[in-house]
């Protein structure tokens, strides 16, 4: 386990990458049939065929590897859909993160990690700078952009806007309680909008 | 450890009663001041002085202690505020939940809970049906009264005005990124009322 924090933190070269590669799709596999308890760094190793130095070479931690996980399906939805219109913009990046959780391992990923980040506080700071505030940010552009226009009230708070859509769609997430579909999407984004009273 | 699935779940008499307040006392105390990852069964019966057996009578894993710290807690903020206003509803039940959440150890039994579900599915379930059920039940009535006085419209998703709520504070509460206060549970409540347009 000390060669997690004497070698260096990434590795460099095509025979890494394919290691990489073949680690990251054998994480994928039994996370997304088995589940995150059944993920340790043991299975991996063993189901990529890679030596468990070298998983420990890429990611120190179960933590660390399921952030790569997430952030490899996750990396290219976050574009910047730009239609001209908040409704529509707000829509596809819900729909882009509906889709991410339900229909990627992306979403049993991204459970893992707000486990780890209550159980070891210290995973927390790395799971908020790159998981949240990324998107955070996407979104926040989008609604600057809308404030700009005139779409949105000057002065809102974005932040809340953010936590009132990202929030929603975490808590189904979380409590498996209702769909996660584009209905919702489409829902959600009108209530933020256009607000519940008459 | 098989006492935990052999015994009764439910301790009676004054002896069990006092046992179960002193071992919910020490399991506070424990997660108050050293966090979930420190909340052992070991260390709870230790700090209580009460034998282990008569800790597992009482509850047989930890997430189920967690659960009950969080309900001794959360009960006696499950009250109808009935102000005759929606807004001001919703804003006494965000308010509770903030308080809750960051004043007491429930905050930390919650997020604890939430881990735990992801960890463990079969906790899931319990946790859904004594933590969120309750809590939106209560949320549901208050909106539903709203909606008979005319100041919701009709046929608005209830479901979905409480995950909005619930969501954006369980939001703060996990990523830490932003103040959870009163300023936040009147500013969440205007958003969803009247949304974020001009």
């Amino acid at each position: 386990m000390d060669t997690a924090t004497t070698l260096p933190r990434r590795v460099r070269g095509p025979r890494a990458e394919s290691s990489r590669a073949r680690l990251l799709a054998a994480a994928a596999d039994v996370l997304g049939r088995e589940g995150y308890t059944a993920l340790t760094m043991e299975r991996v190793a063993a189901a990529s065929g890679v030596a468990k130095t070298t998983l420990y070479r890429h990611w120190p931690t179960k933590a660390a590897l399921c952030m790569d996980l997430y952030l490899d399906e996750a990396g290219h939805e976050l574009a910047d859909p730009d239609t001209g219109d908040v409704r529509r913009d707000l829509e596809a990046i819900v729909s882009d993160v509906v889709r991410l959780q339900t229909r990627t391992v992306a979403g049993a990923a991204f459970l893992g990690l707000v486990a780890e980040a209550q159980i070891h506080p210290s995973s927390r700071d790395a799971f908020l700078a790159e998981f949240a505030e990324r998107r955070r940010g996407l979104t926040r552009k989008v609604l600057r952009r809308a404030v700009a226009r005139r779409q949105l009230r000057r002065g809102v708070d974005l932040d809340l806007v953010i936590d009132a859509i990202g929030g929603a769609t975490t808590f189904r997430l979380l409590q498996g309680h209702a769909p996660l579909d584009a209905r919702f999407a489409k829902a959600l984004v009108a209530l933020v909008l256009d607000g519940a009273r008459p």
